[in-house]
């Protein structure tokens, strides 16, 4: 295994920050090394947001489920997707310009992801640590104000970074047979069995026998109510109008 | 620049490849790889075909607008967002599951860029070049026919894989000063501008001054029609309503 890929296998995420800061420099190489993601035609539709007043970085650790990591690491930054600045410079050039396509919210959302992954490899390469927030699509609308997010951007996840104070163990992953399938979609049920088997032992050792739980099971709050509901009117309402 | 950031930075689009193949040890490795990128409330809602009849991959080809890198390059993944796996898994536990939900198809199309992200990065930290196929979303209902998609999976992009037989320019992008924003959205035309001059010296010098083109002017194919507008349908048809 070569050293990249051992970096990319020994990805966890970090919660608990000791007080050293990421310096300007590290930030901006961080960012650019984002930036060298593949990008769908060159278009680039993201923005990202360093939240650096610490009432805002509060506000959202609150909006976001009262996450207080988002306040006390070292960097906070918010990932939006942007078509913005591609559709008016477009616009600028005197071409017609159609909004709100949904192909446009795809595009739009897998650039910022790309990117962001690229961002959080560089920091994790540097000993960072960082944590994802997908938290921050609990109250969208509220984080929009916040930043003062224009029409036609819209807060994909946050990202917090900084220094480690903490190596949670690795989480385990669903087997690779389950993943990857050979020329057609085949089921996976067996490799989920397998999974849930794994998941369940990993929960046993970690609590002691105390926690009873699997993969399975834990996906129970994600599917049973509608989750997120507001998000369609949301990105609606952002200028994202899946047409 | 530690060699992380290095290759990170070193990335261009890859399309003419040599006979060397990939072995199956290192796609697996690849695809491991992948699954250790962060995934939102560990739901993995992700599955990666691996397109091996040469008669599929030249029918996605020409599906793609004619990419014939599909057929020819070493080996050529669909990256999937499937939602069928966690749901039905949650269902088997006796849980009552939501589907359709806008927020799935966020949450599936991320988690399936980052994992996309990381093989990328660990295949080009092999040596090996990389293309993103979003082409493949011209004609998503044949590209799900011909690989068996089940309802509540959708294909989100391609990727061709293999040993690089050119070495293409390193692409600019934007100035970091208009991605990267304190605390707030702020405008940042002055930027593009910058960069369509950037842009513009750089399609100069690579056409011996013959092609008069920058990055704004590119964008307009991208938005004066209305891109790929089978997407809505597609994805509501996929049981991803967007609810």
């Amino acid at each position: 295994m070569n050293p990249v890929i051992e970096l990319l296998k020994s990805h966890r995420s970090i919660r608990k920050f000791t007080d050293r800061k990421i310096s300007h420099e590290l930030l901006l190489e961080l960012i650019q090394a984002g930036q060298s993601a593949a990008t769908s035609s060159h278009v680039q539709a993201y923005s990202v947001i360093h939240v650096t007043t610490p009432a805002k970085r509060e506000k959202i650790a609150e909006l976001a489920g009262g996450q207080d990591y988002i306040a006390t690491c070292s960097d906070f930054l918010v990932f939006c997707a942007d078509m913005k600045r591609p559709t008016e410079a477009s616009e600028r050039t005197g071409a017609n310009v159609v909004r709100g396509m949904t192909e446009q919210l795809l595009v739009a959302s897998v650039d910022t992801a790309l990117m962001a992954q690229n961002v959080a490899i560089a920091a994790e390469s540097e000993g960072l640590g960082i944590c994802y927030i997908g938290g921050i699509r609990n109250n969208p609308q509220a984080v929009s104000d916040l930043l003062q997010l224009p029409e036609h951007v819209y807060p994909v996840f946050g990202m917090c970074l900084g220094y480690p104070a903490h190596e949670p163990d690795i989480k385990p992953r669903l087997p690779v047979e389950a993943i990857l399938k050979e020329d057609h979609y085949s089921d996976d049920r067996e490799q989920v069995e397998v999974f849930d088997d794994t998941m369940h032992s990993y929960y046993q050792q970690r609590s002691s026998g105390k926690k009873d739980a699997n993969w399975s099971r834990n996906l129970t709050p994600l599917f049973d109510t509608k989750l997120r509901p507001h998000m369609r009117d949301f990105l609606v309402e952002r200028g994202f109008e899946m047409k």
